[in-house]
């Protein structure tokens, strides 16, 4: 894994790895100091800061601003699809994001606006590159803690002059909006990727090193077929425990 | 980000990265050498190398054993869901991984048996910890680079002494097999996580760092709503672009 370190360096990893892994060592415990466990292993420090950058990478352990360095939590905000889409949601004017953080979440840095749209935004919406397109740009919080950034993108013929295109959508949201103006979705699909973060990402959502992003984007399909709306969705892959049910 | 970096190693992540997303430098195309972009920067090859570093553990490029820093391949394969899972397709004897990487794919290291359940299956299950579940473990190459890994476990009542239990389950395979005898599969609930991998998972698929991956944890419920089958599935984040589709 990482050659030309010792043999002592690799067997702090392991067993540090081992502790945290089996429970003995809880979710948001505080790990031994880099000293202490120096003089158990009979090593420099160093060595002993590399092994902690090395499970902190690994999303196992994240070192606080005040010290001491704690396992990390992983949240597991349920994430249920397709009820959290289901239209009597939404035509019954409530917020998609309610399904899974009601009460804990605040939506913040809401920006709208339009702008030209960037290739993959304009092959989907079935408009030229660099043609404007609406947008709806916001960052969620989640009991304090960033969990989520979302882009939404439609076509101008469809979100100019409505309330899509105010901070505050209103009950039910866009796509309560786009059902009143004859473009309600029937039809979604989301598409994810596990990455690693943007420095931009990781910036917004305050991301410890070795946390991975889920990408999603969700395109929305009104009756005729037409793509009415795109949602580049950034979670930190530490926050959320996604779920999709779905027939055979 | 990285505290304490001086300006120049900065300067040197930052335009990397932007000559990357830009696509100036595309996908497999290597990097210039250490020492060329010392010299242009005018600072210490160690600096480069530090900055390069960050940019392979950001999932961005990768170093190769014969020399030499290439920017990173993101794969794509399609995964598409629920189409891929359609009891149409196992029921008429195709295999569910031929939708995604059909003639490309190998299977390989597989194995089966039964083993004590462990916690999280157990519940899964509806048996006791440490109990017998029968297993299926397999790694799956597709054009010669490791993808994915996968941990089936059933209930022993269900799958002992059955052709579920051999290395080759037969044509539409283990959910075929579960339909003959009275549980065929009508319902799936894929749970989600990113995160980074165990060593054992960077180990069986050679990951580079900088790599998370997908969890997903499959459920198969029969008729009767019991679960019938999990499915662990570890799959490379850089491998896959998984779609799911669904009605509002």
């Amino acid at each position: 894994m990482t050659p030309g370190r010792s043999a002592s360096y690799r067997r702090i990893v392991d067993d540090l790895r081992r502790i945290i892994e089996s429970g003995e060592l809880g979710e948001g415990s505080k790990l031994p100091g880099v000293r202490e466990i120096a003089t158990r292993y009979g090593v420099p420090t160093g060595t002993v800061s590399r092994a902690i950058a090395e499970l902190a990478a690994a999303g196992l352990v994240q070192a606080k601003r005040r010290g001491g360095t704690y396992v990390r939590r992983f949240a597991a905000i349920p994430r249920s699809s397709p009820g959290r889409l289901a239209k009597e949601r939404w035509l019954g004017g409530e917020t998609i994001q309610d399904a899974d953080t009601k009460d804990r979440r605040r939506e913040l840095n809401t920006s709208t606006g339009e702008t030209p749209a960037p290739d993959w935004v304009a092959a989907a919406l079935g408009v030229a590159a660099g043609e404007p397109v609406a947008f709806r740009d916001r960052r969620y919080a989640v009991d304090e803690r960033f969990v989520q950034l979302a882009t939404s993108y439609l076509p101008v013929d469809i979100a100019r002059g409505t309330q899509i295109m105010h901070t505050d959508t209103g009950p039910g949201g866009t796509y309560a909006r786009l059902a009143e103006i004859g473009h309600r979705p029937v039809r979604f699909t989301e598409y994810l990727r596990a990455r690693m973060p943007s420095p931009e990402e990781t910036d917004r959502l305050e991301l410890p090193v070795g946390t991975p992003v889920f990408e999603i984007t969700r395109h929305a399909f009104n009756e005729e077929g037409r793509c009415v709306e795109i949602n580049r969705m950034i979670l930190d892959g530490m926050a959320y425990l996604l779920d999709y049910s779905f027939p055979a």
